[in-house]
């Protein structure tokens, strides 16, 4: 583990690292599917709809759309989705509604406690490219303790365009290598090391469909992993 | 009282509205003025350094000062203060941290009760002039439950400027007519008010030096009016 007794603020992913998208979602899909006669294989559905989101934020980061909220670009993905999940049958209101799943993601079992003790010592932020609102929403939802809202948003560039963590930093008043970025991603953390930042892995084994994991193994580059954040914060002192 | 009932966001205006900025800077003061055998009128300390806020900000809006966060702002203004009020025997290390004095705010006796109230029907923001990582070191000092932390630094406009107001809004995805700005300062509400918030006074009459209080008077313009926050909260349903 590297020097890291200067870091001051943790910067968190969310989507995945912090909450269980695709466990939430494919819940949320099965009481919609009872209460409308819906049959569809709602695990399917959650990794589609996730599926489109990287797409989705090309098309942003490639000027072929303006600065659009993830909110709108998660609507997008959905409309796109309507008809081979069956959901034709849904009004516009429970369509509203179904997007704002993204609003009530569950979080990980460690992770309200993990983040209550890493925010005794650190500044505690989210840092993801789900909109403010979104963020503060589901901070509401599910407990989560954040000392503040970061977002894509306020850079109006997503992740991993080194603009986000370099906003990020000057917003938190730190130099770079104060703050550590804290994500279940590989590719969040190298573009954050790039900038300057300190690195925190941490493992979410059931993030993905059983048959394509997420990346679990710690790399010599990352300052420091754990297998959650109750790991992460008995690493960092906390 | 008009038609809240479509609010779903309150953003908080935060110096002499949640915290009290003069009570607190005079306090410390005294505390550092003993251990360095300053003699000072602190509470004339106090108000000459908020005094210098107004202008401040005014030449960042006039265009003389590129976008400077509050932080600095402040120092440039103590840093006028040193020879009048004895200062010029800290060395650099206790201005920096005098200058933090911001950050460690102590609220009015009725603020986390009142916000943790309104909290559990609105989203709580701050909207202030004070920087983003300002509002987040006080919020952890003094245990304000913000679900989110904005700020004039995100519209890198000052309030009153419609700017800020606008793009709080934007972030919260409501439309101004939903969100509620709440202040101590008249001034404050009716810039809110005219892009379309909502507006909720609160009575501070010890913000200000005693023979120089604050209008304290309810106007027919104001949406709801409170003598503290638990009487605006009781007044909203909360």
């Amino acid at each position: 583990m590297s020097d890291i007794t200067q870091v001051k603020a943790m910067t968190f992913d969310v989507f995945g690292t912090v909450v269980d998208w695709r466990g939430t979602i494919s819940r949320e899909g099965r009481v919609l599917g009872e209460a409308h006669g819906i049959e569809a294989d709602w695990d399917a559905f959650a990794d589609a709809w996730r599926g489109g989101y990287g797409p989705s934020m090309d098309r942003v980061r490639k000027g072929e759309l303006g600065w659009t909220k993830i909110d709108d670009l998660h609507r997008t993905i959905l409309d796109g989705l309507i008809e081979s999940y069956g959901l034709s049958g849904l009004d516009e209101a429970a369509l509203v509604d179904l997007n704002r799943v993204w609003h009530r993601l569950d979080p990980w079992p460690d992770s309200v406690g993990g983040l209550r003790r890493l925010k005794s010592k650190y500044v505690i932020a989210t840092l993801s490219n789900g909109n403010v609102s979104l963020l503060t929403h589901m901070a509401k939802h599910a407990g989560l303790p954040w000392d503040c809202i970061l977002s894509a948003e306020l850079a109006r560039h997503y992740k991993p365009d080194p603009e986000t963590y370099r906003i990020a930093a000057e917003l938190l008043s730190e130099p770079p290598e104060r703050v550590m970025m804290v994500a279940a991603h590989k590719g969040d953390l190298k573009a954050a090391a790039s900038v300057g930042f300190k690195t925190g892995f941490v493992q979410r084994p059931d993030e993905h469909r059983p048959d394509r994991p997420n990346d679990l193994e710690p790399e010599d580059w990352m300052d420091v992993w754990g297998r959650d954040f109750h790991d992460l914060a008995e690493k960092v002192g906390c």
